[in-house]
C-alpha cells in the first residue's frame, strides 16, 4: 500500500494521523524501555572477535627480546614498534616509516596535534596561539568530538556542506585561499561520521591540490574508518600520495587507529605524514612522554599479523553489523518511505546512519525518542558550536545495542518522526 | 692506607699521581668498552619480576565483565577502573577516590597539566598562556625532563637549592609569597632525582602551609619513587591532607606510576588531588581522549591486588638493586674517600647517586668517561637549561647495567674522577 505524503495530507487527514500516531507514542512510553542509539561504541559480540589478542604475553615477549634485542617493557621507541607501524601503515596504504604510533586514543594524537601547533607553531611557523585568530573549517554534518578540540583550543569553526562527493570543495578552494587565518580543515574521508559519505577521487585529490593562503594550512584526514566496510572494499586514492604529487607533502595530518578493530578503550592509534611532519611531531612527544606501550602494540602486530589479518578480521565485523545496519534502513524505509518526512542515506561503512529530518523537527524527535525511552545522540551535536542551521540532522548510532534492543528503538524513531513531522506540517496545513 | 688528600699533595704529588692515572686510563680506554650509567631505567631482572602481569587476559576479563557488568575493552571510564584507582592510591597513601588514572607514562600526565593550565586555566584563573610571565621554581639538580617540560611551554625556571631536607624551604617561601607570576614548583619528594634526598617531615608541611601570591600556584609533586626503597620503608606526610588541613586544598597535583614498579613501557600512571582540581582536569580529558587503557588497568589492579602485593613486589625490586648501589658507593669510598675528589651521598631509595665533583670537573669527567668507554648523563642535565653553575653535579644511574657492567663502570668513572680533579688541583697547585 503506497503511502500518502505528509505534505500533501489536509489539515483533517494530518489531524487524525496524528491522533493514532500518539496512540501509539503513549503505547511505546508506558511500556519504560530504556535503549539507546546514541552511541558510537561497537557491541560486546564485535569485542568478542580480538579477544585472542589478550593472551599474547609471556612467551612472545620473550621471543621478540630473543630475536630483536630490544625490551618492549623498557623505555624507548618513541615512534613504536615497527610491526605495529606497519599494522597501521597497511590500513592505511602507506609505508611503516611514514606512521608514527600513540597511546590508545587517535582522538588524543589530533587534540595533542593541535596543542602543539598551538604551543610550538608547526615546522618553525608561528604558534597558533600567538595569532589572533585561528580559524577551521568544518564539513557538516561532522564528529562532535572534533568540534570540541576546536572549542577547547579557542578556534573559530566555519561549517563547510557535505555533498555526496564529501565537502564542497568550491568553497573549501575558496575559503583557504582567501584567508590565512584559516589553518586546518576536519575530513573523516571514508564512510564521514555521521553521514557515511565516502569522498570522491576527485575530492580527494583537490584536497591535495589545494592552495591555502596559510603556508602551515593542515587537512585532518581522520581515517577513523578506513577499514570499515559493510559490503565491498572501497578505496580512495592515498591522500600522504597525493600530497606529495600536488607538491604539498607537508599539508596533511592522516589519523587512525584500531578503536573499531580490536577494542575500543585498549586498542592502538597513530598517524601518518610526511617525514618532516612526523620529525616536528616527534620533537614535541620526547618532551611529553616516555613513549607509548610497546608491549600493547605488540600484542597487536601479533595478532593482526602486522595487518595481514585485518581484512579477514574487518569481514567479522561487517558480518555483525551489516543486519543492524540494514534492519535499521528498512524500519526507516517500511515507516517512512513516501512520506516527505526525512530522508537518509545508506552508508556502505562506518558507525552511522544520518536521518535529515523535515526541517525544525529535529530536537523535537530527540525529545520524544527520550520521553518514550530510546537515547539519541543530541541534535545539533554534529554541527559546530552544536548549532543545526535547520534543526534537521539526526546520527543514529546501531553498532552498540543488541539486535532486538535496535528494533524496538527503530520502531520508536520512526513513530516519533512521524509524530513530529505532522505537527511541523500542521502549522501551515489548510 | 690512608689515600692523601689532592688538595694538600704539592705539584710533584700531583704529576706523579696524574701520570699513574693516565696510565689506568689508556688502558681501560684500550678495552674499547661500552658501558651505560646514563639511563634510569629498570634492568631486564627487574621487569621480569612482573612477567605473570602479561598473562591477565581472557578469563580475567570475562569475570569483571560478569561480575560488575562493564565492558573493560569499550568506551567509558574516563577516570580509570576503580581498582586500578585503588593500586595508585595505596602507593600514595590516600583514598582511591583522589586518584584519576592517565595512560603508562606521568610524564605525560605532568606535561599535559602544564599544558591545560597554558590554555584553559586552572579553576577558572586565567590561562598562563595568556600572561606576560609564568616562572617556575626548579629545586636543583633535579629531573632533567621536569625542566624540558617548562622549556617546552616558555616557563621561566629559577633554581632553588636543595638540602638534606629537601628545597631550601626559606628561599620557596619568599619567592613564592613575593612573586605571583610563579606558578609552581617541581619536587621529587621521595628519592629526589638525582640526589635521593628524602623531604623531611617539617619540609612537607611548610610545603603545604604556603602562602604563594598567585592563587593558582601549584607545587608539583612527583613521587616517582614513593614505594622504591632499598631497605626498610621511610614515610613522609602524605601532601594532600597536608594541604587540606593546611587550607589550601588544591595547591598540589601529585603524580606517581607504575613504570619502575612493572613496566617502565607500559605501566599505568595517575594523580591524586582535591577533587575539585580532578573535577578540572577530567573536563579537559573528556575533551582530549576517549580515555585510557583499561584492559592495561586491570592487569595491573589483578597482578598487585589492588595494591596488596606492592610492598612484597618492591622487596624483590630491592634485592636487586641493593647490590648494585651499594657496589658503586663502596667503589667511591674505596678509590675517592679522603682524597677530596668529591661527594656523594648515600641513598636509601629510588634510582640515582648523585656525584659532586670538584667545582668545574663535571664536564671533563663526563666526556673522559665517555672517551673510556662509559655514557654518563650529560654534566648539566640536572639544571634548568642544562646549566650547572658550579660545574660539578654528576647523575649516576646503577640500575639499568648488569652488575659486572656497572663494576667496571664504577672502575672507569673514579679514574676519570680523579684525574680531572687532579688537573683541577694542579692548575693553583705550588
Amino acid at each position: 500500500m503506497a503511502k500518502k505524503s505528509y505534505k500533501e495530507m489536509s489539515k483533517k487527514e494530518l489531524l487524525h494521523e496524528k491522533g493514532s500516531l500518539e496512540a501509539a507514542f503513549d503505547e511505546w512510553k508506558n511500556r519504560g524501555l530504556t535503549l539507546n542509539m546514541a552511541r558510537g561504541k561497537p557491541s560486546e559480540e564485535q569485542l568478542d572477535l580480538s579477544m585472542d589478542l589478550l593472551n599474547v604475553g609471556v612467551e612472545e615477549i620473550d621471543v621478540v627480546r630473543a630475536e630483536k634485542n630490544i625490551d618492549l617493557r623498557n623505555y624507548g621507541g618513541l615512534e613504536g614498534i615497527y610491526s605495529a607501524r606497519e599494522l597501521l601503515a597497511t590500513m592505511l596504504e602507506v609505508n611503516a616509516d611514514q606512521v608514527i604510533l600513540y597511546g590508545n586514543s587517535s582522538l588524543n594524537m589530533m587534540f595533542d596535534t593541535i596543542g602543539r601547533a598551538m604551543v610550538k607553531g608547526l615546522l618553525g611557523h608561528t604558534p597558533w596561539g600567538k595569532l589572533d585568530k585561528v580559524k577551521f573549517l568544518c564539513p557538516v554534518p561532522g564528529y562532535d568530538r572534533h568540534f570540541s578540540i576546536c572549542n577547547y583550543y579557542g578556534i573559530e569553526m566555519i561549517n563547510v556542506p557535505m555533498t555526496e562527493d564529501g565537502p564542497d570543495m568550491d568553497m573549501v578552494e575558496k575559503l583557504v585561499a582567501e584567508d590565512d587565518a584559516i589553518k586546518g580543515i576536519w575530513c573523516v574521508p571514508k564512510f564521514s561520521n555521521p553521514q557515511g559519505i565516502v569522498y570522491s577521487d576527485e575530492t580527494v585529490k583537490r584536497f591535495a591540490r589545494l592552495k591555502p593562503a596559510a603556508e602551515d594550512f593542515r587537512i585532518f584526514w581522520d581515517n577513523a574508518y578506513c577499514v570499515h566496510y559493510l559490503y565491498d572494499e572501497i578505496r580512495i586514492p592515498n591522500i600522504i600520495d597525493e600530497c606529495e604529487k600536488a607538491g604539498n607533502p607537508d599539508m596533511v595530518f592522516e589519523f587512525c587507529s584500531t578503536s573499531k578493530i580490536s577494542f575500543a578503550g585498549a586498542g592502538i592509534s597513530g598517524m601518518a605524514a610526511s617525514s618532516a611532519n612526523l620529525k616536528d611531531a616527534l620533537a614535541t612527544m620526547t618532551v611529553q612522554t616516555i613513549g607509548h606501550d610497546k608491549v600493547n602494540q605488540l600484542r597487536h602486530s601479533i595478532f593482526f599479523e602486522a595487518g595481514k589479518k585485518i581484512p579477514e578480521h574487518m569481514k567479522k565485523h561487517a558480518a555483525i553489523l551489516r543486519p543492524r545496519f540494514e534492519m535499521v534502513l528498512k524500519t526507516l524505509e517500511r515507516d517512512l518511505g513516501g512520506r516527505d518526512a526525512g530522508e537518509w542515506l545508506a552508508p556502505k561503512g562506518g558507525y552511522f546512519i544520518t536521518f535529515t529530518s523535515v526541517p525544525g523537527c529535529a530536537k523535537r524527535i530527540v525529545e520524544l525518542c527520550k520521553t518514550a525511552g530510546v537515547v539519541l545522540t543530541g541534535a545539533g551535536a554534529p554541527f559546530p558550536y552544536g548549532k543545526d542551521p535547520e534543526d534537521s540532522t539526526i546520527r543514529i548510532a546501531p553498532t552498540y545495542p543488541s539486535r532486538d534492543e535496535l528494533e524496538l528503538a527503530a520502531d520508536i524513531f520512526t513513530i516519533c518522526v512521524r509524530l513530529a513531522s505532522v505537527d511541523k506540517y500542521l502549522e501551515t496545513a489548510k
